[in-house]
């Protein structure tokens, strides 16, 4: 390591490429008091807001394939930290970026922080601090955002009778995974590339988890398939989860690809969807129903939560044998 | 990848080490709505006050040696994130952890978390969220604070006539350091363990910098060495910085170890030291020493800042020539 240049420094001296890159002047937000370029960034909450933080780290190998295009993995990055907020039903803000790169390569950075600004934008996220480090590929984003005072949607607070509801389609990111990395053969080019496109830029649900603020009971992001997140949702609620496998919202492209049965396997196991899973009392439904409408989002009931413990899957009124929790997860 | 244990879960549901050494009960705070274990962080601002967020990686091999003590390792994670807290004059309140592991090794967690959490306690800060992947070694903390509305310390307030001073001493980390990795010999047992402490173990300034508020006029901490961030702070106020090299703040400890010369390089030129340089009217200087005083801390003048551009060192009335940045830094 000695005798090295000072490699820190060294990114931004030799190249001055992340000024360049992150500086983009998205958002105009009027409340940062000071953003990039003190010790430390300043922002102001709106009134009666309660400040809402989450941060996710995405791992070279682990948490996308190594030849990922950088502008998926600069998405990635804020779309799965958006996706906490939008199971708090919180209103994103502001990020800070913790960015260690083997090396600071122009193109690379170009078109990831293109993703990644592309996105906070759409968002109106103002990115208001950094650190960038020499090292292995590691992306850690930490997301800022508030909330109107005690309405922050919760994991633990469902009942039993409350329905079970998950937003969008299942399982399109798991297929889009096996087509990237080789594993799925693709017959149908146009169902292929929406499914990869859905892996590759997975959307955040973050105008509909506003919206389901005071409707839903509980909620949260489905990031490691419902085998694993289900069980933390019923578990946090003191409840058991009752699902009927044949009512997973599955995409037309991804039946075109595969069968069925491969289908509802990714739709449990294979993560990486980014969709939310709520859970809402049966008088409340129509009016979660009706803000996915106005969003044009499907939302799919699979479900109710009962008093007891556990996930109980059935399929056609049969007991059904879940997958694996990450059976074919790429992490 | 494929056929290994989805690794980020694994290193929970293997060991569940993660909650274990995490959600030690430390600060009590009331204003944390909702800590760990929901999609987000849930936290309460003080009214009247602005947020303030900073963010800082390290990297084994980069930001310390492999063989690092890991409770040093978690001291540092906080301290060099408080300290950019303590160079705005914020208060610190939350934090989150970005952690990136190669295993689950319960002895090294241990006492990475102790190291971490004491510090954390002793400045009340609560840890709010965090995210634990698999992957080489890289720690990404964020830390979150706020400070009365407007009067957050800049980078760039500084105004000519202005004097420069230092906390604490310099040079220490760069010795410490030296001794650790074995390019400097130990001829002074006492000595060596203090400055040895010094880089494992450095004490952010806060108490100082909030003391500070109202009175300097421009603050930073020094992470870098006063050769690497000075230049910053003299042109973020758009003015030159005069410094007497003779003036610089030398512990008995170093200066004991290594010749006058070398520990005046170390103290520009090495890092590490996480003291803060500040910037303060003349006729001001009184309200900061005394604050120094009521802490016990060290303060010294060490230049002044005037019209100009770029950072004019003299020693003795001569012009000097300042090592290069990072010379023997570890970075």
């Amino acid at each position: 390591m000695n005798g090295e240049p000072p490699v820190g420094e060294g990114l931004l001296g030799e190249f001055d490429l992340i000024d360049r890159f992150f500086s983009r002047p998205a958002t105009g937000r009027t409340d940062v008091i000071l953003g990039v370029g003190d010790d430390a960034a300043v922002m102001r909450l709106p009134p009666d807001t309660e400040l809402v933080a989450a941060v996710d780290t995405l791992v070279a190998g682990r948490h996308f394939p190594p030849d990922c295009a950088p502008r998926s993995i600069g998405h990635r990055a804020l779309a799965v930290n958006l996706s906490d907020l939008a199971a708090m039903g919180a209103t994103p803000a502001w990020a800070t970026l913790a960015l260690t790169l083997p090396r600071a390569d122009a193109g690379w950075l170009e078109d990831f922080s293109a993703g990644l600004l592309d996105l906070a934008q759409m968002h109106g996220v103002a990115l208001v601090g950094g650190d960038t480090t020499a090292g292995p590929l590691t992306i850690s984003l930490q997301i800022l955002g508030h909330v109107a005072t005690g309405t922050a949607l919760r994991r633990g607070g469902a009942r039993a009778g409350d329905v079970l509801v998950v937003t969008g389609f299942l399982g399109d990111s798991g297929a889009g995974l096996a087509l990237a990395t080789g594993r799925l053969a693709a017959h149908d080019p146009a169902a292929a590339a929406a499914v990869v496109n859905r892996f590759d830029y997975p959307t955040p649900r973050v105008e509909f988890g506003a919206a389901a603020r005071g409707v839903a009971s509980a909620a949260m992001d489905i990031s490691d398939g419902l085998v694993g997140d289900l069980p933390k949702l019923a578990g946090a609620g003191g409840l058991a989860a009752h699902v009927d496998v044949g009512r997973l919202p599955l995409s037309a492209a991804l039946t075109s690809l595969v069968s069925l049965p491969q289908a509802r396997e990714w739709a449990l196991a294979a993560g990486d969807d980014y969709e939310l899973l709520l859970a809402v009392a049966p008088q409340r439904l129509d009016d979660l129903t009706s803000a996915a409408r106005r969003l044009a989002l499907n939302l799919a009931v699979i479900g109710e939560l009962r008093p007891g413990t556990g996930v109980h899957w059935t399929h056609d009124g049969v007991p059904f044998a879940a997958p694996s929790h990450g059976f074919d997860h790429f992490r």
